[in-house]
């Protein structure tokens, strides 16, 4: 059977388009690299291989998908320009209030005046496939992880990262990591849809989005568990990234450390058969000042 | 003419003890990663490639020659234990105050107490053979490199750097960045003789030892120049790390930067046809709130 085939045609990505998607934008991406620690595999208890996407173009791992959606346009599109409510470097930046709404709202105005494309940050097969290609690189620099634990927001980053992973590897576990202020994905696995929550309240801001219509029947299908963690759990993993892996990484991509470290993920029933676990740190923004008041909280 | 065969026998430490100190050592440390920014790229106005030594273990680069000088000694040698009065984590640490004179009477009284082998923290060829490893590792991540720019203290660090790469590219040029406050290696290339001070004061605690007599002929020989910058400069470049590379570099790991942006450099009168620059950043043992301190400066 073909790699990947009983996926392919179930979900707005499968392992062609991601694989298409890194040949796109594989000249413009970094190759981001993988740290270990044995300090923090001491901690931990197993190995863990750090997927260093704050180090990608623009600070996070969204510069993936944006490249790939970007270069995805025919001519005529792309003459129009490009409009999306998220923050990356390839496009002008509208700035906006920090809810979802607003942002869409904004958009919204936008591509009525200019006939813009507009691009949704997660809930769009582009972006997806693009954020797929971390699974092919870190499957390739690390090929023995047999568990994979992402953050999860919209579930732009996990659907890709989960449907090339499991393409290449279906025995691979993928976890999602989620703060309890803002777990409208463990809501939505548990109920079996879709669930958006009133408000959200963590320190992980950019964590705070809600599940799509496209990325949610990956989610539902391919998200093996959900591991919620406390703001604390995520600010200590901010500290220890800063202190052993000598690396800065905000609240949102600094929690999949905080997962695989929390008491959550040891009720999990597998939890002591994930032995070489890939984490992805997603994204650096953080500012110096902020990182030291709440290491001081 | 065998490779680097000049060089051999006429100092402490040569390519062959260098590749040497690299099987030795390769199962025990981090073959650390090469960084690049096309936004630090464009601030430097050509392109840099950071050796992150702060990533290895022990948070910095002392780690290959500590490592390197343990795994040389024989049986014997090895049951009686070894002490130096630089700090890293193979061995039992002994604090100290933090000036070379009191280091080294310390290290004695250990030395007269147990019989133990003093390996000096960088005055001691295979000290700077294990230093020796990180150009190996770099000219093969970056071949494209024509400069290099290491920061000096002792010397252990840059002359290992400078044998193995001009061993390897003749061509290659190596500077030195050093802090105005500490500029004992600047004092010394000029007067063609070791220099001490009576003090220094700088930022970049770790920039403080003065030559040895095995690290002053290589230095005098093969260092082309040296930078010498502002603590203000260094801390510029920390931030710049901090907030472009999303790394946490101590002031002596950043120097290098600070060094490729300075107006010093642009006085070496090559420095046109310096383009492709290797950066060692040596060190990350920053604490966050003396880190985030120095920036309110």
């Amino acid at each position: 059977m073909e790699e990947g085939s009983e996926m392919r045609g179930k979900y707005v990505a499968d392992i062609s388009s991601i694989r298409e998607a890194q040949e796109r934008i594989k000249s413009f991406i970094h190759k981001t690299p993988v740290l270990s620690s044995e300090t923090l595999n001491a901690v931990a208890g197993r190995r863990l291989f750090f997927k260093c996407e704050f180090f990608q173009k623009g600070g996070a791992f969204k510069f993936r998908g944006a490249c790939n959606a970007v270069l995805s346009l025919d001519n005529d599109q792309a003459a129009k320009g490009v409009v999306t409510h998220s923050r990356f470097y390839l496009t002008s930046v509208i700035w906006s209030e920090a809810t979802m709404q607003s942002r869409e709202s904004v958009a919204s105005k936008v591509l009525q005046e200019t006939g813009a494309v507009l691009v949704h940050p997660y809930n769009d097969g582009r972006i997806i496939s693009g954020q797929g290609t971390i699974s092919l690189e870190l499957l390739e620099q690390a090929p023995e992880i047999d568990t994979l634990i992402v953050p999860i927001s919209g579930g732009g980053l996990i659907s890709g990262v989960a449907l090339a992973a499991k393409s290449i590897n279906p025995a691979i576990r993928v976890f999602a990591a989620e703060p309890s202020g803002a777990n409208d994905a463990a809501q939505s696995k548990e109920a079996g849809r879709i669930i958006t929550l009133p408000e959200t309240n963590t320190i992980a801001d950019g964590l705070r989005a809600f599940l799509g219509d496209l990325t949610w029947p990956i989610v539902r299908d391919l998200v093996d568990d959900v591991i919620t963690v406390e703001d604390k759990e995520i600010i200590e993993a901010m500290k220890l990234c800063y202190e052993i892996l000598k690396v800065a990484v905000e609240p949102s991509g600094a929690i999949g450390l905080a997962a695989v470290l929390s008491d959550n993920f040891k009720k999990i029933p597998v939890w002591k058969n994930c032995n070489n676990i890939g984490i992805v740190l997603s994204g650096g923004n953080v500012d110096l000042g902020k990182l030291w008041d709440s290491f001081k909280q």
